[in-house]
């Protein structure tokens, strides 16, 4: 029995393709939040087997005839037709021996990466890296030729399609000159004020999850579609009608827990917006990493660290902590949330200086990928680049080059989403003010519903049909414009509501 | 590339349907344990694709010629190809389409039976459990035919192979009798002697979970491989480096929660048991499910239950809850554990009555099997029969035929194994009792270890090389004797260590 049409007999091909892509989203969920540490090793394989099963039917050898017979007029079947086509053809660029010897590659040098941070000692993970890097080089090489795409390019194709290495470097290079003004600026800004009180706990970690929950549910989250849990790195995942968020506690400081779940909150109410006419569908899918990113930072950065919304949180922190009203007055709140410090670790890193962070990795792992920097190098490259960004320098290999996971898990082309992410927060907040009444008052009661609204329908319910630069200028007015977060920088670090846009 | 051998071709690809099997039990857990409410649906796709992916795995054209030039002198290898083509067998007898129309038949029939069985009301689930049978009946008609099997005990092959309904018709007959006697008489033991102290609480759940733990670890489960959470409905699954038990928990007793984690902790260490150079081997596997609950059943009824165990963990229980001593004293633990009840409920069943339920539901699946009962008839029959066995009716439907899911899901020769097990771990535990110095010294220090060190030999470690009646030979000396259970029982309830044996 064959599906009558080739498109019908590719959507259903690419549901079971997606079906089990949301197996392996579950299982990884499984292994940072709950398996315990004997389940790794199995595990391993369990997904390893669920990605072979995955590539063998997006690579039948019947798919590439259904794709070239395949026909469509419905706009959002073209694009799901276009999305299809770009999946097969990344998926057969790269040769299946190739394929393995990454994952083998990228898994020792992971593990052996634990080794290398736990004794900040870049030597040992050295070799595992040049190989990593020497076979992300060949596939880059080999994806390239298959889209037309630079090497690099075609890596940053797997996170975010339609934004390459050109379109991210002059926006890098002028959020670098912006940043060598503004940082400054905003130190002597800040010096110039009061200095943030810290509230003193101990604060129960059971009164703190039963907060992150009220603050989830608060911002949109449905708990009959989603989970909250711990893990030791927050982060966001599951299915869009089953999402899973974790986050972690301090008995001494509720901070982390709570701007984890508001940012996973972010992720997760993306995902539940997706088109459900399309699920399982190329074209239903979040549009892209950076699009991910700027869904949790407009939560987090843009709403959630706003005057209004910390007003209100002020009040449900001490309701639910008691003692001293003082710390949580929003003039407090403000200072210790959004306080601009120069680190040399990338995830402690503020709003205004962690694009310097991305722009560090960014450039190296141009170089590492083009064969223009030897591993070997890193470790200098490294602190010149983070010294000439921020004037700081890592003290060691651990709070330098080995602090993230990325590269030693062989994600290359990956860093550029958290600022592309940060820059379109930013730019679609701009519009959702001009555009929705009344945004800061619901903030001012805890309510991000008329935001979420506005997203819906701009961001989440468009799926993958459009590209980032799409999805802004059909939400925006305009493509990514790097001004709006600017702006948003000034205003908040300077105390400055300058808009200095021209249009 | 292709592998050597046939016989190496077919154990790699039974460890990639072994793989995705794990997948499987471990998103079936999740569903069970911590599955929000509206991830079902997709769970229900993620489960039915990997089912479809697993049988197209076990049926591709190349297994059948490799399963008959496959050839091997190991005495496991040659038992591990046996159940190769077992399996095969099996997966090839069922057509594609009578295989969907029973996914569905039994999806759809296992959600009406949940309101049927709320409204206790069988004519709301009547049409579908028909449907139900009657492609269960087409089924073990199949599979019977490749089988050379009668069409009921192809069925019970599905959970236990090498036990037929023939072989079991004998015991249970058998066990109706000595039931006639020995249950009035245990009744009359029972009314002789005091009658047990309910501890009074409230117990709280954190000091119920935390002495849960406790007990499995002392049972020998090593948490590095296992997680215990709650469900509904305790139960064991997850893989065999990674095993997943759950219980639940009452505020006002904790006999529930212990004495589930105590029988799920039995069929844990069966899974971490199993040898592993053999894991993901169809040799390598538990050899079902009449074994499997042997291992629970040892381990909960047979010893935890017993004398010596009851003495420690009385201490536990107190040192625990606090209170008063007296009712943590090994007689009343017994009085309140060890207790017969006739009850219309088999799950509420104490271990002399149990049997009962389970010949019930042998001998009307049988009949619906056997096209003998017709669904309508069902509850009559039901009442009829329960009433003969242990002189009780059900008041209504949820107390009579809609109490179990097993027949609305369509499992049907699944029943027999919970007796089966009963019987084995009896007799498992009288020949470790004859062979193990010290195994009550132990259990009196709260220490399962010898009595496991046995079972890891005699049972685990054996995986599916052997089947039920094997297993229990070379443990034994003697096949499947229920003997020892009645002795067993007799010892218990009627306080009679007269072992009536003859050999």
């Amino acid at each position: 029995m064959t599906k009558s049409s080739p498109y019908e007999r590719l959507t259903a091909r690419f549901r079971l393709i997606a079906t089990i892509g949301e197996c392996v989203s579950m299982l990884s969920w499984d292994a940072s939040a709950v398996m315990p540490p004997g389940g790794a090793a199995a595990r391993g394989d369990q997904l390893a087997v669920l990605a072979v099963l995955r590539h063998q039917n997006l690579t039948a050898a019947e798919v590439e005839a259904d794709l070239a017979a395949a026909d469509t007029c419905d706009a959002w079947d073209v694009a799901n037709l276009r999305l299809m086509r770009h999946m097969y053809r990344r998926a057969r660029a790269l040769p299946d021996d190739l394929v393995e010897a990454q994952a083998k590659a990228n898994s020792s040098c992971e593990k052996v990466w634990r080794v290398a941070r736990e004794r900040s000692d870049f030597s040992l993970v050295r070799a595992h890296l040049a190989e990593v890097v020497r076979l992300t080089r060949e596939a880059a090489v080999a994806l390239g030729d298959a889209l037309g795409l630079t090497p690099y390019d075609a890596l940053m194709d797997g996170y975010q399609q339609g934004v390459g290495a050109a379109d991210v470097e002059p926006i890098f290079t002028a959020y670098e000159a912006f940043l060598s003004d503004t940082l400054p600026e905003a130190e002597r800004h800040q010096a110039a004020q009061p200095v943030g009180t810290q509230p003193v706990g101990p604060f129960p970690i059971v009164e703190q999850e039963r907060l992150c929950r009220e603050i989830a549910g608060r911002l949109g989250l449905n708990f009959e579609h989603a989970r909250l849990d711990q893990s030791a790195h927050p982060f966001s995942g599951g299915t869009p009608t089953d999402v899973r968020i974790t986050t972690r506690y301090l008995e001494d400081d509720f901070a982390p827990a709570i701007l984890a779940v508001v940012h996973e909150t972010g992720h997760a109410l993306y995902e539940r917006g997706l088109p459900k006419a399309y699920a399982r569908q190329p074209v239903g899918e979040a549009a892209g990493m950076a699009v991910h990113e700027s869904q949790s930072l407009i939560v987090e950065m843009q709403a959630f660290r706003s005057d209004p919304f910390l007003s209100w949180l002020g009040g449900r922190l001490h309701a639910a902590f008691g003692g001293a009203a003082e710390p949580y007055r929003l003039e407090n709140l403000g200072r210790l949330w959004r306080h601009v410090k120069r680190s040399t670790i990338r995830v402690d890193a503020d709003e205004l200086t962690y694009p310097a962070h991305v722009i560090l990795r960014f450039r190296l792992e141009q170089a590492l990928v083009g064969g223009h920097l030897d591993v070997v190098d890193l470790p200098a490259a490294w602190s010149d680049g983070l010294k000439a960004l921020l004037d700081v320098t890592p003290p060691d290999d651990a709070q330098g080059c080995l602090q993230d996971i990325h590269w030693y898990d062989g994600a290359f082309g990956y860093f550029p989403s958290y600022t592309l992410g940060a820059m379109s927060a930013a730019q679609l907040m701009e519009a959702a003010r001009a555009r929705v009444p009344g945004l800061d008052e619901a903030f001012g009661r805890g309510d991000l519903s008329p935001l979420l609204a506005w997203l819906r329908v701009h961001v989440h319910q468009v799926g993958s049909r459009y590209d980032l630069n799409a999805i802004l200028e059909q939400a925006t007015g305009r493509k990514l414009d790097p001004l709006a977060f600017q702006a948003h920088l000034r205003r908040r670090y300077l105390g400055r509501d300058t808009n200095q846009r021209k249009d």
